[in-house]
C-alpha cells in the first residue's frame, strides 16, 4: 500500500550500505531519528468536514489525510510530526470529463475551493489546502486512467489525466509505443499531472519535454470546457497549448491528454565515462549538446555527487578497482562521472557512440562502458526511497533545482552550493552537498542540488533549519538568471520568486488568463500566483 | 532597388522557360496580363497626413505607399491596379527600443493606430492598415538590425528586432555560427517578424521553428517593456515567450531578439529521390521523421508537383534523360519527388544517409544523388520573383498552406486540391493546382498548395476570383482539424477562421493577452482578432 507519510509502497525499502552511513557520518556526524507520529493520532486530529454530502465526494479522515500533503521535505516533516495543519474537507473520484465538470459545478454552488490532484508528488506544495473559511474540495483524477485511444498513423495516444508513469507505460508498451517521459516521480506521478506542472523526463533530450509530448486534449474550467485539437505545429496565434502547460490547477481541472508516442527503440544503453576534473565534465558535456549527438539522456554529476554516489553505491572492492584504473587513466581525485542515455536505431547509437568517444576523449574522458549505467537505469525510479532510509537514519534531505544558461552554470553551481553548506553554520552544523546536470540545451543545462542534514531535536527546529535553507537558495537563484523550477513546477513554496524571472507585466499576463477562466477564483488558490493565498 | 508593388529587388529578374509557359498554356490556357498602375499614379493617390509633425516620422507619399501593403495575392492585386485602398499616414524608423516606446506614447497623445512592420513580407495582410478615423502610424524596425551580442559559451545571439535573413546570417557567418531560419521569405523578412508570426524555416527539422530558435528578449507595449530573461528550459508556469510568438504586433513592437545559434555545420547537402507513387513517397517520409532520422529538411513533392517541377526546370533533355533512368527503374507517370536536407557532422551525415536509403529503398524510393538538390538549394529564395514573371504573362499565383495529423494528411490534400481546381468552374477557367508537404512532425505534416489560375479581364475580377478560391478553402482546412497556417500567421485574411481552432475559451484567452498589455485597442486592430477590424 501506498505510504500515508512519505514516498511510494510501504513494502519497497532501500537499504544504505554500511559504508554509506559512515560516508555521512563523516560529513556531517551521526544522527538520531525523530519520532513518527501514528496515521491513528493523526487521524484523530481530522475535523468534521464543511462540505454538503456527494455521492462522489469521500469525507472519510483517512482518505483526507491521504490527500493532505505533496513530497516536499516540508510535506514530509508535517506528515513524520503529525501536523498537518489543513485537511481538505473531501476528495472526489470522477470518472470522466462529465464528472469532473459536475463536481465542479457542485463546488461552485457550495462555494467550495477546489484542488485539483494527480500523483501527489508535488515538491512545491501544489495540493497542499491553505488555511480557509471556505470547504475545500480535493478533486482526484485516478480513476481516469485508461489509454482511450491510439493513432498509429499519427502517434498520438490519449490518456486519462489521471494515468500514473508505469500504467501508462504498460499500456503504450503492449502497443509497440513509449512516451518517453521518465521524471523521477515515475512511479507516482500522472501524465495530468505533467502537463499542469511543465514536467520534464531523464530522456528528454530524445523524447521532449513535456511541452513536446502534449499534443492536446482537454480541461474543465469553471468557464466550460477548453478542448486543444491536436495539430502538429501552427503560426496561428499565441498557442493554447502552452497557457495550460504549467496552470498548476489554477485555470481548470485537465482530464484528457492527448500525448506524441514513439515506437518502443531498436536500441537502448546507458553508458558511463568519467573525467578528470569539472570543467572538463561539463565542457564535454556542453560540447555534446552543442553537436547535436543524438542522446537520449547525458547526466553530469559534480565531484562531490560522483564521490557520494560511490561510497553510497555498496560494491567496495569494485568500486575500489574500478578506482584504481580510473587513476591509472589519470582519473583521480575530484573525478567527475557522465551517464549517458544512447536510444534509437542501431545506425542511430553506432553513429552517436562514435561522437561520444571522439568528443569525450578531446575532454580526456575515460570510458567505462554501460555496466554502471545499466545499474543506474535499473534504479533509477528507487531513488526517492532513499529519503525513508535516510530519514529513519535521522537525516533530512531535500533539493533544490534551476535551469540557466551555459556562461552562468558554475556561478550558479558555486552560489547554490556555498549557501547550503554553509547555510547552518549558526547552528553549527554542516550540510552535505552534490550536484548534477541533467537536462541539456544548447542554451544552457538543468542544475540538481542535493542537501543533507540532520534534524534537530525537534521538528520545529527541523523545519527552520530546511526553510532557511530553502528560502535563502531560493532567492539567490532567481537573483543570479535561473528559473525557479526547471522540472518541478512553482506550487506554494515558490510561488514568491516566480516575478523575478516572469517581470511584472508577464506575472499580470498569467494572472489574467487564471482569471479568464475562473473568475471567482475558486481553483487551487495560492498556488501559482502567490498573493491570493488564503482568501 | 526593392520593388514597389512586387516582390523583391527590381534588378533580379526570373524567366520562364519557354516549354514551362507551354505547359501552363497547355493546363490552363494562355493568358494576357493585366496593365500596371505606375508609381506616380498612386502617389497622386496618396492623401495627405492626419499625422503632427515627427522627426522620426516620414510622410512622404512614396514612403507612405511602400509601406501599405504586404505580398498577399490581393496585396499584389492592389498594388498592381493602383486600388491601394488605405495607405498609413506616416511611417516611423526607430533606431533603439527608446525610440519606439517614445513613439508608441506619442502615437498615444495622437490617438493614433499603429501598425509594427518587419520586412512587410506578411501573405495574410498583417501589415494592411484598415480604413479608420484614427491616423495610422506605421512603425517599420528596418533601421534596428545589427547583431548586439554573441555568447560564444551559450550560443546565444541578441539582434535589433528590424534584422532581416540576409543580414543576419551574415552577421552570424562572421562568427562561424548560423540561426538556420530560412523561410521562403528570408531575403526580406526579418527576425521580429518571424517571432511576432511563428514563422518556420525550410530547415526546422534541424534548427526547429521559431518556438526553438526564440530566446527571450524586449518588447516595447503601450503598458511599458517586458522583457523576457533567457533560460534554457522552465517549469514555473505558462512561458511568455509563448504569449509573444504569434501576437502579430497586438501586444506591442518587438524591438530586440534573442535567439539560439548552431556553430556552422561541418557538411550539408541536399539529396534527391524519386517514388513510384504518391502513397510511397508519403509513407516513406512519414517513417524518416518517425524514425528521428537526423535530417535537416524533408520536402516531398506530390505527382503534379513534379510534373511541373520538371516542366518549369528547363534543361528539356537532362530531364528526358532523368525520367528514362527512373523509367527504367520502375519510377514513371505519377512520380513523386523527394529532397532531403542532411547537416550536421560527417557522422551524422553518413549514418542519417545510411538509414535514408534503407527506409525510402523499402518504399521503392530511386536515389538520384545531390545534383537536383544542390539546384534546389541555389534557388531556394528565388521561387518569389517567379510570381513576377508570371504575372507578366497574364498568371496569378498563390499558395495555401496548412499542418495536420498523419491520418488527415491526403483527405486534407485531395479536399484542398479539388476545391481549388473547381473552384472557378462556373467561369470556365482551369485552375493548376500542386501541393508539396514540408515540415514533418512525428504528429503530422504541414501541406502547401499552389494554384494558378488566369488573370481575368479586369482587377475586380481578379480579386473575386481569388476571394472565392481562398475563402471557401480556408472554411475547409479549418472545417477538416487543420490550422488556418502553419507558417503564414493569421493577419486579417486568416482572421475569420481562428476561431474554429482555438475555440471560444481559446479566444477569448487571446483577446485577454491583447487587452493587457494594449488596453486602448492602439495596435494593429483587425489583425490576429477579428471583430475588432477598422474599429
Amino acid at each position: 500500500m501506498r505510504r500515508w507519510n512519505g514516498w511510494g509502497d510501504d513494502q519497497f525499502n532501500l537499504e544504505l550500505p554500511a559504508n554509506g552511513s559512515a560516508f555521512l557520518a563523516e560529513r556531517i556526524g551521526g544522527a538520531q531519528p525523530l519520532p513518527d507520529a501514528t496515521l491513528e493520532s493523526v487521524l484523530a486530529r481530522v475535523p468534521e468536514t464543511r462540505l454538503p454530502h456527494h455521492e462522489k465526494v469521500s469525507t472519510d479522515a483517512e482518505t483526507r489525510v491521504r490527500h493532505a500533503r505533496g513530497q516536499s521535505l516540508a510535506d514530509w516533516l508535517a506528515m513524520r510530526s503529525g501536523e498537518f495543519g489543513v485537511f481538505p474537507d473531501g476528495v472526489a473520484f470522477p470518472e470522466s470529463s462529465e464528472d469532473a465538470r459536475e463536481l465542479l459545478q457542485c463546488a461552485a454552488h457550495t462555494g467550495a475551493i477546489v484542488i485539483p490532484y494527480g500523483g501527489g508528488t508535488s515538491v512545491a506544495g501544489h495540493i497542499n489546502p491553505n488555511e480557509s473559511d471556505k470547504p475545500v474540495l480535493t478533486i482526484s483524477l485516478a480513476r481516469m486512467n485508461r489509454l482511450l485511444d491510439l493513432d498509429h498513423e499519427s502517434h498520438i495516444a490519449t490518456f486519462g489525466a489521471g494515468t500514473p508513469g508505469p500504467l501508462l507505460e504498460a499500456q503504450l508498451k503492449a502497443e509497440g509505443y513509449t512516451l518517453g517521459h521518465f521524471p523521477q516521480s515515475f512511479e507516482l506521478s500522472t501524465v495530468g499531472g505533467w502537463v499542469a506542472s511543465r514536467s520534464s523526463g531523464q530522456q528528454s533530450l530524445r523524447y521532449g519535454r513535456i511541452e513536446q509530448l502534449f499534443a492536446g486534449g482537454r480541461m474543465e474550467t469553471p468557464r466550460g470546457p477548453l478542448t486543444i485539437p491536436t495539430i502538429p505545429a501552427s503560426s496561428a496565434g499565441p498557442d493554447i497549448r502552452e497557457m495550460i502547460m504549467g496552470s498548476e490547477g489554477r485555470m481548470g481541472l485537465i482530464t484528457e491528454v492527448k500525448v506524441r508516442v514513439t515506437p518502443l527503440p531498436e536500441k537502448e544503453a546507458f553508458h558511463v565515462l568519467f573525467f578528470p576534473s569539472w570543467a572538463t565534465a561539463r565542457d564535454a558535456s556542453r560540447s555534446l549538446v552543442q553537436s547535436r549527438v543524438q542522446l537520449s539522456m547525458i547526466r553530469v554529476s559534480n565531484a562531490r555527487e560522483t564521490e557520494t554516489q560511490l561510497a553510497l553505491a555498496g560494491h567496495e572492492k569494485l568500486i575500489g578497482t574500478l578506482e584504481k584504473f580510473l587513476a591509472f587513466r589519470g582519473v583521480g581525485d575530484g573525478k567527475c562521472m557522465m551517464t549517458l542515455g544512447l536510444t534509437g536505431s542501431k545506425t542511430q547509437c553506432r553513429a552517436a557512440l562514435r561522437e561520444v568517444r571522439r568528443i569525450c576523449k578531446a575532454h580526456r574522458g575515460v570510458y567505462t562502458g554501460t555496466h554502471m549505467g545499466s545499474k543506474w537505469a535499473e534504479k533509477r525510479f528507487t531513488m526517492p526511497y532513499l529519503r525513508e532510509a535516510l530519514w529513519q537514519m535521522g537525516y533530512a534531505v531535500d533539493t533544490l533545482e534551476t535551469a540557466t544558461d551555459w556562461d552562468n552554470v558554475d556561478n550558479m553551481i558555486n552560489r547554490v552550493e556555498d549557501n547550503l553548506r554553509y547555510g547552518l553554520s549558526e547552528d553549527n552544523e554542516a550540510v552535505h552537498v552534490f550536484t548534477h546536470l541533467s537536462h541539456f540545451y544548447t542554451q544552457g543545462c538543468s542544475i540538481y542540488t542535493t542537501y543533507v542534514f540532520r534534524t534537530a531535536d525537534d521538528y520545529v527546529t527541523t523545519h527552520a533549519r530546511w526553510q532557511k535553507l530553502k528560502q535563502s537558495t531560493s532567492q539567490l537563484i532567481v537573483e543570479n538568471r535561473g528559473t525557479i523550477s526547471h522540472q518541478h513546477g512553482v506550487g506554494k513554496d515558490h510561488a514568491p520568486y516566480l516575478p523575478v524571472e516572469k517581470g511584472e507585466l508577464g506575472m499580470e499576463a498569467i494572472r489574467s488568463l487564471c482569471d479568464l477562466f475562473d473568475p471567482d477564483a475558486r481553483l487551487n488558490p495560492g498556488t501559482l500566483l502567490q498573493e491570493d493565498s488564503g482568501s
